[in-house]
């Protein structure tokens, strides 16, 4: 089984991770998950990175977000970045999606655990057929819901 | 072999298209391009993502930059969105950043053809051990670029 | 009778249409009203575009607000767009507003469902000259209110 | 026959008006064209607004961009505002986009005179099929546009 | 008797604009109170200006905030903007501070009501030396004020 | 005769003193000129505000620009802060335009030195008849330009 | 001992210098606090400045924060800018950073008064081995709080 | 002789390291120089940190600018962090300063290599008096060019 690693910066970024444990369990990817700082522990960063087992990477990070970057720049597999909210968002942001050339990270939006998730999951699935029907079978629940939402704005606004 | 498929809003994209085909040379990954616009062409752009058989999507575009996401909606494989800077930057770095819950882009940054060439690679070496490598190997010239640009800037300072 | 059709990308977006539908029904002005979204439904976004007998459209979109432009390039009625605000807010504005040449959306404010509706009843009132004047009606009573306002402000700061 | 007019707050305006001018022509638009400054001449924008026969007003602006929002003040037909760019940029953006409620302009991106055009044309259309098909046509002569780009793209990374 | 008039865009500036008749009551300044909207009722503003006999003007107003810009172009007295916030900010800060050549507006902070009144008064005491004298004897207050905080503080944090 | 005092917080900020000396020449107000560095020369920045007589202070600075909100800490006369353009540019605006409550400044846009000194001249007229019907003539002035303009622009646009 | 001073240019600013009072009080470092702003006492804040035996400052403002420049301009000891968050956020963040070639101010993140805290311990640390050791402790101290924070989130996770 | 250790992210940075380089020259302040990049060779910086005896360091990186940060992460020396401009400049500059409670960065303006020199020379100015005498020398002779600059303006402007 495919394992996906999911690092916070800081344990108050756990509803984030959060939002992407949610789909990891529902589409019955294995996930590690641990608080390693780029700046408190840049050891722990590293050793935790060099000897898992998983496949892709999932780093949650605010502010100056160096979490992401710090991560990739010790492994050639793919890293997800998720900038997380604050006073000022724009810091997180771009500290996650502007990285130098050489050393890519996978930037989602703000706060999106959970697109994060998804993400790992398509990249999972490029080798793992399974993995991406449910894929298409989860696009199809999302679209179905969508409908239902607007058979329901529909009947709200007309009553 | 495996493929990666490069899709530009426009031809003027083409510079930052260069950066990604020179590094996927490099690595002997197959690629196709194309030039396909959300806005002008919608069904060229769902055509083109429905019939390929690349493993990888990467899209550039500038401004309102809704490419990646459209390429996106149209497919469960992963999607990398590339922001052309302009003279806004905010606009297209933002509209491939941040894209609403469930589905994901993995933006790279602004006129960052060539990181989002290396984060294809490194989706792909998930399952392809021989990539992942020589992916390692890139990193080590990389690392040893930075050696020898350190020694000649000393040297620079010096005389 | 001429037709408006609204979309929304989301349910969550009701309450910026609303603002929207409470304007068109003061005017008699008929309207639809659905949620598609241009990532998570491109198709039925294409098929309501394609088939209504609206005049034109108003698409209400936050984030990397895709909709506006997605609904312009199945369409060459007149499309307005609403960015809907968030914690970025940016973001959905420049996606809104930044469109290619080629393919134009007529933004208007952050959450201004209120100034989408009355664009879109100008736009009707080129051909309509009875709508065109409950126009101008509009225009003396918004003058009127901020009149009285004025005197009541003159009255509360006196006191 | 129907009219634009395109009003720009200043001489220097004058290429982002040509772009909306050649539009035009194209299309075989009637159109007018002036300066007027909504803060140096804002008798001259009433008197100009006021007297032309004109169905769709473009107002070209930079800076703390008023003029759109000033002509919007004195019709109740449609205006579309265009932020020209300068050393801020997010200053004319923002001024012609964040209209308050009541009074819509129809913004475009900035420089969009193009844009503008096309955006003018698909409000006649709504009463005029003549010039709606004649935009049918235009969108599938640059959705052809793109098609040959894509060629001379692979054919150009080909060889 | 030198007298400021205030223009408030909208009713809900209102608080705004108390900040500024708080000072002006303090100084004994007289003043006038108006809602005005460069959008709704441009010739009302164009009235109010023209016919007060006030020698400085205040205007308020928030997102693209036109009216002190539309204030200056109907008047050679010296006009002071005070941008108020919403949930842009830049929009009205930039509209009231980027005024073209030719038409000045000496901007204030954000929601600066107070910062607009002793502006105005500052103006005053060019030609009132008696005013002038007030407000030296204000600074002295302020920067009384300032100690005594700062003595504050100092025990506070002490004990 | 009054004065005005212009205060550059470098010599590089010459071509925006400029912008103002030109018009103060040309309506005749006499003025004195210094380079002072609220940072570098923060002794020089009191005693040269301290000891002028000198009616207006006009301040320009750029980056963190410090020197207007100085200017007026020293000072109960009217200050005007011109913000000078960079690469980052709302760094100047900014410094200059969110001064705290209690002491302010009068900010005119990036690089407007010829607003500064027409607010200057609008200041000194409250009690200058003369000089503030010089300002009406060169409103007019303005007006005939704009006009003229816009002969030249139609007979452009025509031929 | 070495002393630090810490400036707040307004009361309202004490919490963010609690955060480097708590600070300076665990590493034992002697500290002065008071308030002076900029603008309002100009003269207090030099004459605090060039009386204090303090090594190292901190100064702490909001808005168009000139204050930690202005301690600078007085002092070639270390100045450490915080800057303060409020609805603009940017204001603080460039007036404190973006200073003039020849002044330096050291400035921390948005409401950081902690780090301001470490970064005048980790200053008088180049002299003060002892203190010195302290941050070495002082951070295995983070790291292990970081690795307890890790165990928590797993437990919680798993449960 | 006390030592500063400039670390560059990139060969490209040289020029921003040599406003450094010169100053610290001036001022006979001992210095290393590297090129070692965060993210493409995280183990050369770690050892570059960790096994020099100086007692500042100076890091300079543009885009996510992890540098200053991931420095600072290895040692409990003062860490002065430059952000270089590029095509975004709010990247690097909310990179480097933004960081995390409990890791301080210093930062200063973009490109100020030269005021990072100062910063550090200052620093080692509170255990070294003949140092910091210097800098007061280097103060006056700042505030002489100022006054020169002064006079030169003057006279170029009366001629």
């Amino acid at each position: 089984m495919q394992k996906v690693f999911i690092i916070m910066g800081s344990k108050s970024d756990l509803p984030i991770a959060e939002k992407a444990t949610a789909l990891l369990k529902k589409f019955n990817v294995e996930y590690e998950i641990a608080v390693a700082s780029a700046h408190r522990t840049p050891g722990r960063v590293q050793n935790l990175v060099e000897t898992t087992d998983a496949k892709v990477f999932i780093a949650i990070a605010g502010m100056s977000a160096a979490l992401p970057g710090v991560v990739a720049a010790h492994t050639t597999k793919p890293v997800i970045g998720v900038p997380v909210s604050g006073n000022v968002n724009l810091d997180a942001l771009l500290s996650v999606l502007q990285m130098p050339p050489g050393i890519p990270v996978a930037a989602v939006g703000l706060d999106r655990g959970d697109n994060a998730a998804l993400l790992a999951i398509e990249m999972l699935g490029i080798s793992d057929p399974a993995l991406s029907a449910k894929m298409k079978e989860y696009r199809k629940e999302m679209a179905e819901k969508v409908e239902a939402d607007s058979k329901q704005v529909v009947s709200d606004v007309r009553s």
